[in-house]
């Protein structure tokens, strides 16, 4: 079916203000397309704006979690919130950063199941615990992280990166936000 | 029990920046104290920039739902989620919005059943709706919504403020956020 | 909105039997109002009269459990129910039991999360057991509560006050029973 | 397995202060043994009698739902709550008042949809629903009963006895409740 | 009600093909009917064959897990699916294999509480892990069944027969199967 | 991480009996590789024997559904039942069967709102209905299908595959079943 972008339409790159248009625009240049969030969520700049903030804020962090193991937060509780766009868009941004064609896919289908290092299970099972029953959530959460050896900067991370895509997770449900066509074989084929 | 603000500290307003000491002062000065979160979110200035920036742009926005209708929103949400800093923080302030010193139990304590006009039950219905099973979002809460009459405009801000507090209500549960002292009985007495 | 009492109607005290006309005319003096649930449930005397006395055998019992213990095992597992009535009623005289003026919003928005003392911790993790989640009930929530020091005898009230109370929140949702406007503020602000 | 009949012990008849004896005696002349639930909350006399009058006021009414329809809504709400005793005793006593010795295994096992008359599956719905998921009761669940052409007053009885057995049934899970070994035959086979 | 066999119909033995009507009137003989099931399933042959293959693979298997512990995993199991076909049917072949009256109902009942052996209730939690909730099965349940005893072989069986009856269960709710007369009261009572 | 085929481990062609070696032989040549669920099976020829003959009657019958059809219940409930293997296996075939290299993502990650055709959309909702609920399914599923014009054939075998896919996920689960690499891509990229 020809699927629309987002119930609440699209905006063009060119509809932007001229500092997202840029931010959004070096995006595009880098991946070759641009990312149908951002042109969905155009129309509300300000939120747009605090968006990309929040999001570069977190993922884009030199210290603490590595850069596959935030997408790996972020790709197991997208698979647990069944969200699409975010599974599709960040399934294809964790293979590339985990270098393993096959990982979205079985985090994404399973994470509650999926066999991980000690290590990525602690990382997984602390996001689960957050994303899917957070009323929950106790001491004891974050004191099983904590044995497995994650610092408090890292337990923060992981913990942030879940409620910030609890709320992305959302905005995709809200839109029925369309992924790109591009993420669908990206890091699934060896380049040449 | 003597209580700690978060589980990962909290700093004082001057550790902040000075942009974030000047914004979340110019709060403080209203309110007559430092609502918690932001001396929690502190240690992370870029979050919590973002985090005000996504708060301002939705809750601040001067069209669509008014002020306490988007004050519903956060506390019929954080009660489902069963979060304790919104629902003490923002029922202070709904009590306030809306003119109603019993809205916020009775909304928070069961938002499924609590009886409101009909645009609040669809305004409440199309969050809930999104903050409890987001996997089974589907365009009839959106046509349901806007049978009653709500606009694409606020049924946005609707989803938008759920999506923003389904991260709220998470990093609150991460810290163990305490509420302040104050909010409990905001808006509950005639002031004189 | 101007909410009626019961869906079901409500009675008068002047309505009553004599003996509960009195009983409840007892606590009405007391309180300084007479509190909705006996007028919403004045037309079945006979079921009122059994109601309150297994209300007075388990609430009023000298031995075990102190008040203050027995109103937290109501006020989370209400909670736990999102029953407003009983969440407004018992929260205020939680607060008045407990001395503290927080106590309710905190065990009611978040039974499971709420910071507690190790007995505290121990009533309220059997009372949630047996309230939500009874067919999984078994020996380990009963060996738990032995080990947190708990007697027998207190490990019977807290099942038989969650089992009253899951009785009372179904009894108030089936009448979708109004508050008394009283209740809301009691033990909130100290006495002069 | 030998099982105890409570986790708490058992009184005999003559542990009974004597107005318990007597109207337990009674019980037990007509049925023909001490249905255990008498002997196992002996020990607490005065909730034994709380126990045994509301439970008259509801099961031996005259006006309203007929025997076998008060004995449905116990036995369809004790399946959904996985409560042995209570399946088991009243699934005997719905078989005699039905005069349908498959009835009770039926309604038990599978509440939701098991085949019954339109007036029947009414009561069962309405039941299931303030038994099951109460934090969602509405409006609309008393008018559906009300569509179905239960009065006013056989909606209370429903949902009392809903209320009534949500306690019962909470009680015998704290207790591991042994049912009489005659129960499970009673009903069964045509009397001779 | 005079309900029907199956909502999609039920063949004679004599319109079965010649294989099906041999094997499943040698069933027939020794049992004394013709069990509901074949008959429904008739309209499709080769899915029938395939069914009694598949079944008999496992519940007639000579190593392994005792015969009354097969119809012990499909009794747990039906009961947590609520299939009154299986509960019913399986219920009256546990009774005869474990030699006892009371087992069915109890297991069928509640099979998370229900009093068992050591060995029983380790193949019973299992069971109900897999059953229930799959998609977080992990190893920690296998070890557990291994821990109490278990052989991989056992294992296997109470796995296989569970995955069998997730599909026997789903079958019988989608065709609302209805149990044959006989299987109510087999096993109750004593052979004279 | 190098993970197992299965936690039973895995057998090899040449150690299955004739029949099934040829019959899996002849699958593994058309496809190019043996898939693992075959192997995995092999421990126990009778149990491989039945899987594959209920599997072809009802995944591989001429009339009703057609095959993408069928591949689409598949995907749709083993993406409900987070099922790895069956997602990633006949996500690969539903690829091909339907043409559509988008298809097994979406249904996979979200079965409940992923847009579809109205006949499509109550084939998906009838098998989600059957698989995660089944002790809720009545009469009004049928007939929304009925009324989405679904013959009772197609009704049928919507239902009959939700079923044996209910039995193979948790065999799967059972399992830690791994896909076999080949599938990830299949039908992902057109064929030069």
């Amino acid at each position: 079916m020809a699927e629309q972008v987002s119930r609440f339409g699209a905006v063009s790159l060119d509809e932007l203000p001229d500092d997202l248009r840029e931010r959004i625009g070096a995006i595009a240049e880098k991946a070759g397309f641009v990312p149908n969030v951002f042109l969905a969520l155009g129309h509300r700049p300000a939120e747009l704006r605090a968006f990309c903030d929040y999001h570069d804020a977190l993922m884009e962090r030199e210290t603490g979690l590595s850069k596959a193991e935030r997408e790996l937060v972020v790709v197991a509780t997208s698979g647990a919130n069944h969200c699409t766009y975010c599974v599709v868009a960040h399934g294809a941004i964790l293979r590339i950063r985990a270098k393993d064609p096959q990982i979205a896919d079985r985090v994404a289908t399973n994470p509650w199941s999926v066999e991980l290092t000690g290590r990525e299970r602690a990382i997984v099972d602390l996001a689960l615990a957050l994303a899917v029953e957070p009323a929950a959530f106790r001491a004891d959460d974050i004191d099983a992280a904590r044995d497995a050896g994650l610092t408090d900067e890292e337990i923060w991370d992981v913990g942030a990166i879940t409620a910030l895509f609890a709320m992305s997770n959302r905005l995709a449900h809200l839109m029925s936000l369309r992924p790109n066509d591009e993420f669908y074989l990206m890091g699934r084929v060896p380049r040449s």
